[in-house]
């Protein structure tokens, strides 16, 4: 029997999603929680890794079982045994055919930007720290370049381990609500460090340090090592991957009140 | 000379504000940080001090210093010296009569409550978490009953100091935004526990386990032993004191970031 289960998680006291030797993972303690409850090893597939200090609004996963339980308890059982800064939001039965992360046909970030004169407290590490006023109107100008399919080398780790540096951005909406800029992206899938790479660009955009068209500038080089910085993990959260209907799988409330 | 400062904190990782042998309290990593800019000992005092958890959107501290440094030197000495959960906001001379805990005629508290089925991770601790469906309007109509000047004996702590039980209540708005219910309070003054207090009565009446008279039947009764629980610390904020105008102390903008 394959589950599905929707994660909120805080990426601080993580070493991002994936498993490591000495070091807590998300995947290791969601691991851990559902083999209690299954009373068995139970391994999980996420739609979208996060690295270290990355949050996730709703994280998708699916494992496989032979016990029966209902989705209650696997939502009761597993949230009783994570640690405080992880919760499983919902879990639903899904067909054999469905996989967390290669039937996700859309993924969608937000960045956080907290701007104001002096460094967040309360929310230190859950929003990325930028003392110079940004505009958001030629941050939106220089969006709308990055927008459609691209090479988007410019924008991925060094790291990056994808095959294609291909990818679709269907949506890169730049927002201010009060001391925050919020960044919402979606496109089929993202490179590593690709939505920080945008974030930096955008805000030394919004700075007034450089033009809109310098992120077209950057995309275009295809060449990592002339791009901006790349802006901190506590400003990014994996917000939902999005699925062909007949799996069934819940889309994240459009207004929720995560920023 | 006499300095005022606008101080944010996220209480998780402190004792409370005041000082304690052995346990980090925010007192001691202000004094500890404003010392370091002045080169020599520093003593704070506080518009109100925060229990173990309870979180500050601007916490009023004045200090009197023989040396000369201006606010920005003030703000930005300081927080280089103080850890990321603390951020001094602003920092102004003050006249020689001013006293953050004496002169304040009014304080601003406010409480945040998520309320959906599952605990939140990424907001662990910033909230109180609260999985019964509550119901706004019973809670206003209860918060009608405490407001005006009432002997607050039976929403007090037990242990609480104040030599009198008397305290007005000038405001209690009760407000939902998606997830959140929000609490907003503002008196004269506050007694220990108190706002924890009212906001555990409003819950149990929001949840529909109590009437709305609830509120007023337990105020009457002025024995803390016959009133609700205690709501939870990570939900509460002491978000501004409130000063007269010729001390011209900033007021915390009315609309903020902060939830």
């Amino acid at each position: 029997m394959r589950i599905a289960l929707g994660i909120e998680y805080d990426g601080q006291p993580f070493c991002g999603w994936q498993y490591q030797d000495h070091s807590p993972s998300v995947q290791e303690a969601v691991e851990k929680a559902l083999s209690f409850v299954a009373d068995r090893p139970v391994q999980v597939v996420c739609a979208g890794r996060t690295d270290t200090g990355v949050h996730a609004a709703c994280q998708i996963v699916h494992f496989d079982t032979e016990v029966e339980r209902d989705a209650e308890a696997w939502i009761r059982g597993g949230n009783v045994n994570l640690p405080k800064s992880i919760s499983i939001l919902w879990a639903q039965p899904v067909t054999e055919d469905f996989h967390a992360r290669f039937s996700a046909v859309r993924r969608r970030y937000r960045y956080v930007i907290f701007n104001r004169p002096v460094r967040p407290a309360i929310f230190h590490g859950k929003v990325a720290f930028e003392y110079r006023p940004l505009d958001v109107a030629p941050m939106q100008a220089a969006a709308a370049h990055l927008l459609g399919e691209h090479d988007f080398s410019a924008y991925r780790a060094m790291a990056c381990q994808a095959k294609s540096p291909v990818r679709t951005l269907y949506r890169l909406d730049v927002t201010r609500r009060n001391e925050l800029v919020i960044l919402d992206l979606e496109a089929n899938a993202f490179l590593h460090h690709m939505v920080r790479n945008i974030a930096g660009v955008l805000m030394t955009i919004g700075a007034g340090e450089r033009a809109p068209e310098w992120a077209r500038e950057v995309l275009e080089t295809r060449d990592r090592r002339l791009g901006g910085v790349t802006a901190p993990p506590g400003g990014l959260y994996f917000m939902e991957a999005i699925y062909p209907e007949h799996f069934g799988i819940p889309r994240l409330p459009p207004i929720s009140s995560l920023w």
